[in-house]
């Protein structure tokens, strides 16, 4: 198996100086190069290596406490490396949102993934049909929440005739809401199908993602949260009666994005008669971020103050830098940094810190200083007209929301305190 | 030099089954895959060959009926082979954003590139001026818009010491726009910067970007846009009153996204004593798309009427197709396809058409059909309570702005009007 340890880069991934010949990944330190010293071409995105060191030590301190299972989203970096990295925070397994997906977790050695979807077409049915015979140690679960989503599995399965039925997590949703049956008799009538085919399929457990249900505020949204697992509780409860659970735990799982204090408390709280696994699936705790994630976890910390003190809160581990390349009016620069850079799908890019080549390090920027907009290359920044920012001078960005950021680098540097880099992580999206 | 038909894909590659062995790609025809059939798991990005003959058509008799020279936008796809496409369409460069852009393009045989944009960083400038110094057949351009992006330029390459000067464009701009001199004094500041490093620097030409101009309305935007060009003129003229552009045909370029009839007549007009040679840069011609350059085509035989009977007009190439995943409301289906699978940032995707595997092949989609929201991996699709989509169902999706669409994917798939594969191409973001 190629690890992206052994795998050679060069100046093909954004972020390494053109011209760079082919070195192997985990050689990378060897190259002498810092961010501040002007080495890399910029934009760049680094990770603080500081700052994943306490996200996971955090990680492991909640999974300590509250004896929970995690299966991280891998869809957030689609890096094997940081998967590595959370199976030895105690993650349980890698959650997938598609078969392309699974397929690459398979290459770089993950075993158990929880597919948080539905399986649909011919040749993704195929493929995990195929390798749920081949390798007994694949630990495969997907999602199901129709009658006919039910009936394409088994056609395609009987179809593939796996050695194993197919393991799958009954989905409840909220009207309103993205997938998932939205009421008891039609969840219970696609977990008697499921049934139906017990040589193809196998009912492991109940699944619902608690973390995009509409609401103007908080409050609200915390309400429909409630019905929802009161859904899953009942659904929980149903199902186990008529005796459809597969043996062994009950698997309950929630995505528990932002929410995940009150997803495992209301999971905790279902009480079946079977033992049962309680699966959270946050992605992004390991980088955090500067808004969102942020913000999420001063709610979470109101909510259940108890978790604040397990161990020092996550800090935001991705920056993106980037050069000022103009500064065409007085209360505006542009910099080298864009759409294809950076996710904006919450918030834009906020502005920490800057620097100056040969200068003294970075210098945290005050108040006044705002991204206002993106193009697909370029960043308008909005400054006070007396900023001593000058075209060449560097800008440190954090981001809101780590997913549509990791897909825009093939290459994320590790970054020291100093910003001496020490090593890279590939994205496989 | 291995070309993308030499490249060997597999399933790492998103829309190519899972479990599919490396094959050339030169050879993905002789796959037999047709995406109506189900073979390809989708989401899935295709590329109609047709639509992409006709608007090569459109093109070549657009540059034929005008004489004006075209660099395309490579951003927007970052496809080597659309690029040599553009080149035989009569592209006389291909345009780039940035030095990693430009590595890219040399790799793949492109000798003649135009940097939209500052050269600002040291190891950035020390490529450039390596390949000057390499290869005589390197034609360089990039731009320069202010006094410290010139001494960063002159510092870079004298430190280089390339074997020839490098080109670059002097850049104006409009106030609350992007990048450029706002005006002719400091237009003339930075043209006698580089009139001053004649061992470093050549004076090519002017350059505007006129696709980003605030504005409420059209008209208001295309008042700001002939402002643009005004001073595009002035500063042309009295540069050339200096003696300060180099020997040979002076270069006047403007981005020329949706406004290139204007753009190539207000250049037109600048009148100079030197022949010039007028160079747009619009990237998107050659896939367009179902809204924002379909809307901006609109517009532009509305002012150019001319221009509309050239060829039969350009017509969307790039198609999203998705399954349905969940009918979970009575108004509402859950589709696979997200913002890791398409741009958002000008429209959301438009549903087109649907198909049943097995049935007639491609319905229309009437009114009542609408994307309402998208997640990383799913999309929200508003539909009639009676529609007759159902879980296992096809979506085909237009896009509205090529660019943030194409970097969500690796290969785009290039089918037959039957959806039969012929061909594919890789994009290197």
């Amino acid at each position: 198996m190629m690890m992206p340890d052994d795998m050679q880069i060069d100046d093909r991934y954004k972020g390494v100086p053109a011209g760079t010949v082919p070195f192997r990944l985990d050689r990378i330190a060897e190259k002498g190069w810092n961010l501040l010293a002007g080495d890399l071409p910029l934009p760049a995105a680094v990770l603080r290596r500081s700052a994943l060191d306490a996200n996971s030590a955090w990680m492991r301190a909640f999974l300590a406490h509250t004896g929970l299972s995690l299966a991280p989203h891998g869809k957030t970096s689609m890096s094997p490396q940081l998967f590595h990295r959370q199976l030895a925070d105690g993650a349980w397994g890698i959650t997938a949102a598609s078969v392309g997906h699974a397929t690459t977790y398979r290459r770089f050695g993950i075993n158990r993934i929880l597919m948080a979807n539905q399986l649909l077409s011919r040749p993704d049915i195929a493929w995990v049909a195929g390798e749920l015979s081949r390798d007994p140690d694949f630990d495969f679960y997907c999602l199901v929440d129709s009658l006919d989503g039910v009936a394409l599995l088994v056609q395609g399965l009987r179809a593939a005739a796996p050695t194993r039925p197919l393991n799958v997590l009954l989905e409840v949703g909220q009207a309103g809401g993205r997938t998932g049956t939205r009421n008891l008799s039609d969840a219970m009538a696609v977990a008697a199908a499921v049934a139906q085919a017990p040589d193809v399929l196998s009912l492991a457990g109940i699944e619902c993602y608690e973390g995009i249900l509409p609401g103007p505020d908080d409050a609200t949204i915390e309400t429909c949260i409630a019905a929802l697992f009161a859904l899953m509780t009942e659904t929980a409860r149903a199902v186990e009666a008529r005796g459809w659970f597969r043996p062994g735990p009950v698997l309950l799982s929630a995505g528990g994005s932002i929410y995940y204090d009150m997803a495992a408390a209301s999971m905790r709280a279902i009480g079946l008669k079977s033992p049962v696994q309680i699966v959270l699936r946050s992605g992004c705790y390991l980088t955090h971020d500067h808004g969102w994630a942020q913000r999420a976890w001063q709610r979470l910390v109101e909510r259940s103050p108890h978790l604040a003190g397990l161990a020092p809160p996550p800090r935001p581990a991705i920056e993106l830098w980037a050069y000022v390349q103009s500064r065409p009016d007085p209360g505006r620069a542009i910099v080298t940094l864009g759409k294809r850079d950076a996710g904006t799908d919450i918030d834009l890019p906020v502005p920490v810190a800057w620097h100056r080549i040969g200068g003294q390090g970075p210098q945290a920027l005050e108040a006044g200083y705002r991204l206002t907009g993106m193009n697909d290359q370029h960043g308008y920044l909005s400054l006070p007209e007396d900023s001593p920012l000058r075209v060449g001078d560097m800008v440190c960005f954090g981001i809101s929301h780590p997913c549509t950021t990791f897909d825009k680098w093939r290459l994320l540097s590790v970054v020291e305190d100093d910003y001496r880099v020490s090593g890279g992580i590939l994205t496989f999206f």
